[in-house]
C-alpha cells in the first residue's frame, strides 16, 4: 500500500485528492496537512468524507520532518510551493500541483509570477501531462502538474502542433471554467450572490496559464506559436470548455482531421474523441478525469472543443494519475469512474 | 423632489434602494455612505448602475452632520445602526433596515442581541409593515422596517392570529431564504462553490428573527403564540418561501379561510392572494415589491404558502413603500413594476 | 458475477443504476431496455458513460422473454411496472423502483394511484429499506424500492416512533428536492428558465408520497400517526433535505434523543449522524448513498432534519444496497465512495 | 395613449414584451394573441403579471382581422411569422422579432431557414439596431429586430468594421447564451437537470445567425469579412456575452482603438462603454437594455467583449426601443432602468 501525504489539503484540490484517494485500491491517504485547520479531524472541515477519514486530523505543515511516505502531493498555492517541495524531496518523490514548476524557463517565470525561490529545479521537474510525457513522467522525482486551462488547451491543440499544421499567431484559445478553478477561499467576486447569475471574461491577454500553454505548444509544434488566451467564468462550480481557434498551413479533410486525433489519442484511456457532429459539454465529464474533445473543420480553420473537470483532469485526477504512473500501479486506479453528468 | 440619503449604501439593500430610487419619480438619492469606497463613484463598485449615479460619489459615514435631506435610510448592520440613527433624527426622518428597532422589549433585545445603545428609541419605533401599521408609519419619526423572514411570515399568519384561531404553540415557520439574505460581505458559506448544489437548515431553533415574528403575530392575536421557526438556504440570489404551519381553534372550510385574507389584503396592492390550488413560487415575484400568498386548509389544520423578494418586499422595497406612506407620496411609486420572474 | 438487467433504463434512474453498477467488483449490467431508445448504443444517449457500455444497446422491452439475468431493476414509472414485474419474477429476482409495490394495502393503492393490475403481489412485496426490513429484504423474491421523500421521512422520524414517542396528528414532513426527481421527461415546469431561480411548494397536501411515509411510521409507531406532508422544488438536480417536526408525549434531553438515533443507526454504514448543532446539507451527499441526520430538541418539540441524495439513496443507489443484501454481496459494495460535495 | 397588439404573446419574448409595457407611459398593450391559451387571462399563464393584466385574455391570433392597434409586434417563431406580417402591415406598423425579414438576400434566407413565402418585403423590411439604422426605423413600415447573437457581436464591431480596420477572415465570434434563448418549448436539452450544470458549444459553424452576423458586418465594412461564429449554452437564464477577435490592418494604441469606440457610442444611451481594464458581466444588464462593452488590443489584434440581455437588448427591449423611435416617442420611454444585477 503506497502511502500519500498531502501538504495543503484543505484547499479544493485538498479536498479532491482525498476524495478521489478513498477508493484507491492500492494507496492510502497518511497525513494532510493544513496551518488553518491543524489538529481538527478531517470531516469536521469536510463533512462529506464523514465515515473516510474519521481518524485522520489534519496535522501542522511545520511538522514536515515527521513524514513517512512514499509520495508528497503539495497542493499548496503557487509561491508556497516552492519553499517546501526542496524539502520534501529530500524523503519522497513529489507531485507539485501548484504553478510553480511548470515552467521552463526561469525568465519566464520571473516574468509572471515573481523571483522562484527554488530555480534550480526547474530543469529536474517533468511536465505531468501523460498523453505527451508519459515515460518522463514513469522516472521522474519532481512532477509539475499541469494547471486546468492548459491541460484542456493543449489537450485540444497538441494533435495539430505536432504535425507541424498550425499558422503562427493564429491559435486563439477561448476558455470558460466552473468556480471552483478560483480555489477555496473567500471572494466577493467568487460569492454565489455575484456569480450565479454572471458570465463574465476576466485578465483578458494576461492570465497566467497564458505561457504555459505556450510552452507546451511550442514545444509541440516545434516553434514559437503565438497562442492568444481569453478566460471566462461560468457559473457552475465544476468543469472547463476550451474552444480553441487555428488555422493550418493547408486544408484538410474531415477524415484526415480526424485520424490525426486518433493517432494521438486512441490508446489514451481519458481522452474520449467526439464522434462527427458531436461536441462535449462540461456536465459529461463531471468528476471524471476525462477529457472530451470534438473536431470542426472548413478548409484551413479548425475549432476544437475540449471539455475538462478542472478539479480531477484539471488538478488532483490527474495527479492521481501521474502517481500510478510514477509507482507502476494500474494507471486507471481509482480514476476510471463514470462522470456524475446529472 | 425628495432628498434621500442612505447609509451604508455599499451593501445589498444599500444598492437596492440606489436601484429603486433611480426610478423614483419624487425622491432622489443625494448622499450614500460607504466607510470602504468613500470617494468612489457608485458605478465603479456597482457596474449595474453605471449611467444613473456616474456623478455620485460614496461619501464618509463619519461628515454625519453635513447631510441636507428630508429621509435617512440606514442600511448599516445591527449593531452599527443604532450609533448614527440618534443623530440622524435630529435633522431627518429615518426608516432604519437593520433589526435595531424592531423589538419593542429591550431584554428580548439585549437577549438576542446585546446590549442597545439607544434603547430610548424603542418606544417610538413604528414597526413599519404596512399591512398591518399604515397610519401609524404615516405619522412616525423613526421606522423600523421589517426583517425579511419576518415579513413573510407575519403576512402569512397575521390574518388568522388577528382573528384568534391560531392555537397556541402550533405554529411553525418553514422558510427557505435566497443567499444575498446573508449580506455582501465574503464567506466561505457564501461562496459560489459551496452554496450552488447545497440546500440546508441552519440555526435550527435560534434564528434572531424568531422573537420578531412571535412579537408581531402575538400582538395580532392578543396573546402568546409560541413560533418554531427554521431558516434554510436555497440556490438562488433572491427570495424567500415560507410554509408556515398552524392548528386552529376549529375547523375552517375552504371559503371561510379565503374569505378572511380577502377581508385582510384586497386593499393591499402588494399582497397578491392566490387562486384555490395555486402556491407561490419566488421566481414570480423577484425584483418586484409583491408578497404572493396560497392557502390550504384540512379541517382544522392549515397551511399558508408565502413568497417575497427578500431584497424588495423583505427590505429596500418595503422601505421606499415607507418612505411613500410617511411623505405621502403614491404608496405605489417606483415599486409596482412586474418582477423579473425569469 | 451478477447478471443485472434494467428495464426502463433511459430515464435518470436507470442512468443512475448504470452509472454506480459500472463499478460495482460482483455485478454487471447485462441487458438495458428503452422503447425510445432501442438499438442505440448506451452512450449515444448517456455522453457520459462513453467507455463504459460502449458495446452495449438499448434493448426492446418486448424482448422481455429473452432475458437471462440473476436480477432484474425495473426502473419503469409506476402504473407501467406492474404490467411487467409478474413476468419478470418468473426467471429473476426484482427490485422495482416504481411505487407500485410500496403500498401493502390495495385500497390504499386505487386511491391514490388508480386500480392496481397486479395487486396479488403486495402482500409478498418487501419494503426495501435495509434500516428497516434488512432481514425481509435478504430473503425477498421482490423488493419494492422506496420512495425518495418516504426515504428521506422514514429514517428521519422512524427511531422516535418506534418508541412510541410521536404524538398523534403532529407531525410535519417539509421536504424540499431537486428538480430530478421529476424525472427524465421534459416539461415547461422543470425547465431550466422556469426552475432556476424559482422555488415553490407543490402539490399541497396531496402527494402521492404521503401514504406511504404513513404506512412506514405507523407501523414503527404501531399506530396511526397522520402525517403532514408537503414537498418543495429546490433549483438543484439532485438532493432531498426534509425538516421533520414533531411533538413528542413527553419532554427528551438531548442527549436521551441522541441515544434514541445512536441505537437506531451505529450499526448502519449508511446513516451518518451528525453532531450536536450540525446540520445536514444535500451537498455533502451528492453523488452518494448516504443519509445524514441533525437533530434539535426543545422540551418535547423535535425537529430532525435529513438530507440524502434522491437518485442515489433515494433510488438507484438504494437499489443497488438491496440487490447487495438480496444476493449476500457485500452491502457497501459500488456504493461506498464520497460524495462529490462541490 | 399608443396602442401595441403583441403576436404569438405566449413565448418568452411575448412575456417580455407585456413585462416591458406594463411600466411604458405612452403605450398600453390592447392585444396579445396566442393559439395555445387562448380565452386565458394573462396572468394564469404568467403568475408574475398578475395585477397588471388581469382584465386581458390571451386572443386567438386567427382573429387578426379585429386588431385595432398602432404597431404590432410579432413574437411568433420564424416562418410564422411572415405568413402573418403582410395581413398585418395592410393596418399596423409592424417590429418583427422573429428572423424572417432580417437577411436582405433572399437566397440567403431560403439557403439557411427554406423558402421565404413574403420575400416581397426583404427589401422593405429595416434592419432594427438603432446604433446603425435610427433614421431608417423612424420612417419604417416593417422593422426587423434583430436576433440577440448578431445584436452582441455586431455592437462589438461594427466601429471597427466601419473605418475599414478588419482584416477578412479574421474575425471570431464566440458567443454564449443563457438559456432563454432557445425559447419557452420544453425540451431535453434546455431541462433544468440536463443544463444547469452543463456549458457546451452547439452548431459549430452552423448556427442561423451566422449570416445575419456576416450581412451587417459586411455592409459597415464596406465588403466581405467571413467571419466564424460559435455559440455556447451558459447555465443561466439571460444574457449573452461575446468575445469578439479580430486581426487589424494596421496596429492601433490603446487610445485610438477607444476614440473609435467613443465616437461610435458615446451619443447612444443604451451602450455603455466600460473603462480601460474592465470587461463585461452578463449579471450587470440584466433586465434592461444596455449593451456593455470592454476593450482590449495588443498591436494588431483585438478582443472585444459585449454583454446583452438577449431577452431585452437580444430581443424585446430592442423591439420597444425601435417602437419608440418610429412614433417619436421618448426613446427610453420605459427601457432606461437600472438593471437586475444580483
Amino acid at each position: 500500500m503506497l502511502k500519500a501525504a498531502i501538504f495543503g489539503a484543505s484547499g479544493y484540490t485538498g479536498l479532491e485528492l482525498l476524495r478521489i484517494l478513498a477508493n484507491h485500491p492500492d494507496a492510502k491517504v497518511v497525513e494532510a496537512t493544513s496551518r488553518q485547520y491543524k489538529g481538527t479531524p478531517i470531516p469536521e472541515v469536510f463533512p462529506a468524507l464523514r465515515g473516510f477519514y474519521d481518524d485522520l486530523l489534519f496535522s501542522d505543515p511545520e511538522d514536515l520532518g515527521s513524514v513517512k511516505a512514499d509520495v508528497a502531493f503539495s497542493a499548496m498555492p503557487h509561491g508556497a510551493s516552492q519553499d517546501v517541495v526542496p524539502e520534501l524531496l529530500k524523503k519522497n518523490r513529489v507531485i507539485d500541483l501548484s504553478a510553480d514548476f511548470r515552467l521552463h524557463d526561469k525568465d519566464t517565470y520571473n516574468a509572471w509570477y515573481g523571483e522562484h525561490k527554488a530555480a534550480h529545479l526547474l530543469s529536474e521537474a517533468v511536465y505531468g501531462l501523460p498523453e505527451l510525457y508519459r515515460k518522463d513522467i514513469k522516472g521522474a522525482r519532481l512532477v509539475a502538474n499541469p494547471g486546468c486551462y492548459p491541460t484542456s488547451a493543449i489537450l485540444a491543440l497538441a494533435p495539430l502542433a505536432k504535425k507541424g499544421l498550425i499558422k503562427t499567431g493564429s491559435a486563439i484559445i477561448d476558455s470558460k471554467s466552473g468556480v471552483s478553478g478560483a480555489g477555496r477561499g473567500a471572494t466577493l467576486a467568487t460569492s454565489f450572490v455575484e456569480a450565479s447569475s454572471g458570465f463574465k471574461a476576466y485578465k483578458v491577454g494576461s492570465h497566467r496559464h497564458t505561457p504555459e500553454i505556450e510552452q507546451e505548444l511550442t514545444i509541440a509544434a516545434g516553434g514559437q506559436l503565438g497562442v492568444r488566451f481569453t478566460p471566462h467564468l461560468i457559473p457552475v462550480s465544476r468543469g472547463i470548455l476550451t474552444t480553441a481557434y487555428a488555422e493550418l498551413n493547408r486544408t484538410l479533410s474531415n477524415s484526415e482531421m480526424r485520424d490525426i486525433y486518433i493517432e494521438a489519442y486512441s490508446n489514451e484511456r481519458f481522452v474520449r474523441l467526439l464522434p462527427d457532429g458531436s461536441f462535449p459539454d462540461i456536465s459529461q465529464v463531471r468528476g471524471s478525469n476525462f477529457c472530451d474533445i470534438g473536431l470542426f473543420i472548413d478548409g484551413s480553420r479548425v475549432t476544437v472543443v475540449s471539455a475538462i473537470d478542472n478539479l480531477v483532469k484539471g488538478a488532483s485526477g490527474h495527479a492521481v494519475q501521474n502517481m500510478n504512473i510514477m509507482f507502476g500501479l494500474d494507471e486507471k486506479a481509482a480514476l476510471f469512474t463514470p462522470p456524475l453528468s446529472i
